[in-house]
């Protein structure tokens, strides 16, 4: 078979995975003019009354009603697969769908609770997706490429088996661009997802179809991984919360990688959802199953309450990321207007609430940038290359340049070049990760905070503004308000390294002054 | 200066720091044909009666007996430095001496004791020795290289610069082989380290001068490095408790080494002590400065007592690495007579004190000891033969093969032939690592246990046993009663990851088996 015929095939196979009843008609779908489709589910009578209000659920709110009776898992599962196929109608964010599997595990635990009484764990009936990365038996791990369709996992990642004990219900995979190198979601298989808020817009990378998926409230709680972003960049161009933990936290055993033996840096795994105290939940549920009997890289290190409560309450001092007196610029690249905006606005919120804000002066943050991008590009990106070659597929648009570039393994000097801080990018215009990747290399956990929308009103480009340098240029002139408007505005929150309970209390405390 | 020159100047400088009233007249040290100096210090009039009454105490007696009054830290400091110039003239065991900072420490401790009625932290006065690795501000830290040498440390370790904190007084340093990769303990600039139990055998390595140290009490408490056993293998040859944690519990920080950028399997450092509760004692005091504030790629994790607690008591199922029906055969390389002998003691006061022994069939240990030795191969060893070819001294006896070889980096099939599990071996001798290496690739924690001596009349070739294979064979014709007679025998104790207190408990708990 070609490689397109390869893809015909998988493409058909996903799209049976939807029960007929929950085809749209393509009349009854918005036009692909329409560059928001964030309220369509809302707006149209697609889901019944009860299906809109448990997918409108918090997950302590969710597994609270099952946990009372008031709903069975059955019940959630079937509103949230009927939900995701909407959402994937909308922006295409699914790679796997295992609705029959699903079901069969929302019978047993529902009969379970019938026996005992009792659930089995915090998660119990709680729909979770997965990026495609983690494993679910029975069910491929493309991760973009072409020649990994056909592979059908016989086992499973550890973070799914644990989910699994908590009681949470695997029910679909979501996209990730070709390579899993870019902030941005896009592969020759499931082809791109778009950002719901506004689809000429990226959702970002590379869990980006988690994001999407999460933000058209298709899954209650989600699960991405990250190595220079790819769990913030998604989050915040989708309005969510996530969490970068540091690496050993949570149990990456099993995840499908392509980055086998690269020790220096290691990629993460961590939740995305709709408010912080859900990530909470996550970590509760899942450190409850000590990850650390079953992965030898997770740190024998239990949920740590008094922690999270020291960062949950009493006034702080908050450091923002500043140079030459403008709080959220790294010194290499100025953020976007929107982008500004959004951190004065929580700058604003915290002093409002009593805390204190101080300029951070980034502190050798372009060496850091550049030392990872090295690191990253030290094997010439040669196993990407070799996975694609083998099915013939070509690149994507982001991976093109290095593709065509027959640089060397070790070469350092030349390989990636990556910018840009900004809301949700266009299509393919994805550059700069020096803003995520840093912490990746500092091994710090982060979250993302949700702060605003971009308003083409409001974020005024700063046509006074002379930049750094030529990526700095291209970066800024890139700002459209036009198009960017409506595009999500989130802000990165960074810990010390293994301080996940401090940074999510810190995090919960953020998000109250938001609100104030 | 040739490399003779430069060596020849070191060890004037460093003879001229032993004060000459402890220099001992050549007729009055034991002839070189005695093998066994372990008790010549005692038996000697070099010491005064309260020098040899501190020298015997354990660590939390010396710190009680400091924190009541009842020694200063000036006189501890005196005793120590004594005797530590005596175990030297026996058996060549420093690199480093400050006497005169050490007693200026002691000095402030004590000023400071006087003043505030309090000590500074745990280890108040209690002298430390750090292996050669471990920065001092003003001493060399050559690590067996002569091309290290003349370079003074213009900074600390950052576990030297807890324990001070902890006021703990750092006194000397101790010697280690050139390259840092063997079990045996000799370099071109002090020389040979031998084992004071029989100095026909050597005291083991990386961290020789240590274990040959503390065996002779010129030290309460040392601090060793180990990435394939240097901790583990000078403890068992010198009748030493240790522990090897899990990489992040102690801090590795600014620890020199040459193997900067090897990160698939760390080195750690860990104490070297006369009884396990000073093991705790030492990981209780250093965690208590919360290393993780200071050292990047330490684990946010304080001591945990209730966990101590739970190895501490209890009866416990303990598995003993067999293979067909002999306890302490990984399947591979033969234990000699006493090591067997040892571990079937260990059994026996195990049941007796009514825990469970159950026998553990290794799983995959060759293939795991031979994936280690190939990472640690894989560069060639190309830094160690810069380094040595840099001054011009030629390779240790152990290191000769491989350095004459030469074998690009990479070619991972032939470079080190590694083997042997004995009691304290003849010099150049050391060859296999399994038994504890794997440890190191698992990243398990480990404790050595002093269990018994090498008896000639008791430990009994068996002429009846076949081989193995060639190492093995070569390994067990090694063995010679006669030569080995004396040498102690150790077992190692092995924890899961992180899981330092409990195994800990444990050790103490099979210390008490063995005396009961």
């Amino acid at each position: 078979m070609t490689w397109e015929e390869i893809v015909d095939k998988k493409r058909k196979a996903l799209f049976a995975l939807i029960p007929e009843k929950w085809r749209i008609p393509s009349d009854q779908l918005p036009p692909e003019s329409e560059r928001s489709v964030i309220s369509f589910i809302e707006q149209s009578n697609l889901l019944t009354a009860e299906e809109l209000a448990i997918t409108a659920l918090k997950v302590n709110e969710l597994s609270g009603k099952i946990a009372s009776g008031e709903y069975t898992a059955t019940q959630v599962c079937q509103a949230y697969c009927h939900r995701a196929t909407i959402a994937h109608q909308l922006v295409n964010c699914l790679t796997e769908i295992c609705f029959d599997a699903a079901l069969e595990q929302a019978k047993e635990l529902d009969e379970y609770f019938q026996k005992h009484g009792r659930t089995v764990g915090l998660l119990h009936g709680v729909p979770i997706s997965l990026k495609d990365q983690l494993r679910v038996k029975g069910l491929e791990s493309c991760i973009g490429y072409v020649s990994f369709l056909g592979k059908v996992d016989g086992d499973e990642s550890i973070l799914t088996e644990l989910l699994r004990k908590a009681g949470a219900i695997i029910y679909v995979k979501t996209n990730v661009p070709q390579t899993l190198r870019f902030g941005e979601t896009v592969n020759n298989i499931i082809g791109r997802t778009s950002n719901p808020y506004n689809r000429l817009l990226s959702c970002g990378g590379s869990s980006g179809g988690e994001g999407a998926l999460l933000a058209l409230h298709g899954s209650p709680l989600g699960v991405g991984t990250d190595i220079g972003g790819s769990i913030r960049i998604p989050a915040s161009f989708s309005n969510l919360w996530s969490l970068k933990p540091s690496h050993g936290r949570l149990p990456y055993g099993n995840i499908k990688t392509t980055l086998d033996g690269k020790e220096s840096i290691a990629s993460v795994c961590g939740p995305m959802a709709h408010c912080a105290s859900d990530l909470v939940y996550f970590m509760q549920a899942v450190l409850q199953q000590e990850p650390w009997k079953y992965d030898p890289k997770s740190i024998d290190m239990p949920w740590r309450e008094t922690r999270y409560l020291e960062g949950k309450t009493g006034k702080k001092v908050f450091g923002v990321i500043a140079t030459d007196g403008i709080f959220g610029f790294d010194g290499t690249i100025m953020p976007h207007p929107p982008i500004l905006r959004g951190i004065q606005q929580v700058i604003t919120a915290l002093r409002k609430a009593g805390h204190i804000v101080v300029q951070w002066q980034p502190y050798k943050h372009k060496y850091a940038a550049d030392l990872i991008e090295k690191i990253f590009s030290a094997d010439g990106a040669a196993p990407a290359k070799r996975i694609i070659a083998s099915s013939g597929e070509p690149p994507i648009p982001n991976f093109k340049n290095t593709y065509e570039l027959n640089i060397p393994p070790i070469d350092l000097e030349s390989l990636w070049k990556l910018h840009t801080p900004h809301s949700a990018v266009k299509h393919d215009d994805y550059k700069y990760y020096g803003y995520t990747e840093v912490i990746n290399l500092l091994d710090w956990p982060a979250t993302t905070i949700p702060v605003t929308f971009t308003d083409k009103e409001k974020d005024i480009k700063n046509m006074q503004y002379k930049c750094m340098n030529d990526l700095d240029k291209e970066t800024y002139e890139a700002y459209d308000p036009d198009i960017y408007d409506g595009g999500p505005v989130g802000i990165q929150l960074v810990g010390k390294r293994l301080q996940e309970e401090y940074l999510l209390g810190l995090t919960e405390q953020i998000g109250e002054a938001l609100v104030a």
